[in-house]
């Protein structure tokens, strides 16, 4: 997992949802792809994708549900996939860190 | 104020206070310099400062008192400075937006 990510530019302005129990933070690269750092407090969300999402979990435990998939539990790091277009449940039940890399197909 | 900082470096996991309620990203400039990008949900917290720092918010409401100063509110906008070594002290009242930078001296 990246320590750091280097020559990057990142917008000044948070992204606030949920009255800020969800937060992140842009994150442009030179490739002209993107990335956002969150934070999620415990809580349930409902959330919907433009772009296929790549969520990489630093730390936290929580639950996803993805359509076509069951329930699927993540505790401390791990990874998730999902698609454009559609909406996506969470559970989180600690604070948890994540990075979420937009993928343009 | 800045709408993004541009060849930086930031550090992917987040730093994480009072359970949550106080999160950042740490932000490494190419001349040494580290600024935090953060957010603090409403609450009463306490600061310690190991350098100098210049906080300027983006976005939330709050009181805050350094030491040698009254209480002052901030509303929206606005640039504090906390000297090194001190405790200071934050009333937030809505979700606030800040970027940190830390001044060597």
């Amino acid at each position: 997992m990246s320590q750091q990510f280097d020559g990057v530019s990142i917008v000044t302005k948070a992204n606030v949802y949920f009255d800020g129990k969800v937060t992140s933070r842009t994150v442009l690269f030179a490739d002209g792809t993107k990335k956002t750092l969150g934070i999620m407090l415990p809580g349930e969300y409902d959330f919907g994708t433009d772009t296929k999402e790549i969520m990489e979990i630093q730390a936290g435990k929580l639950k996803v549900l993805v359509p076509g998939s069951d329930w699927r539990e993540i505790d401390g790091s791990g990874t998730f996939e999902v698609p454009a277009n559609v909406r996506f449940q969470l559970v989180v039940e600690t604070v948890t860190d994540y990075i979420c890399s937009y993928v343009q197909e």
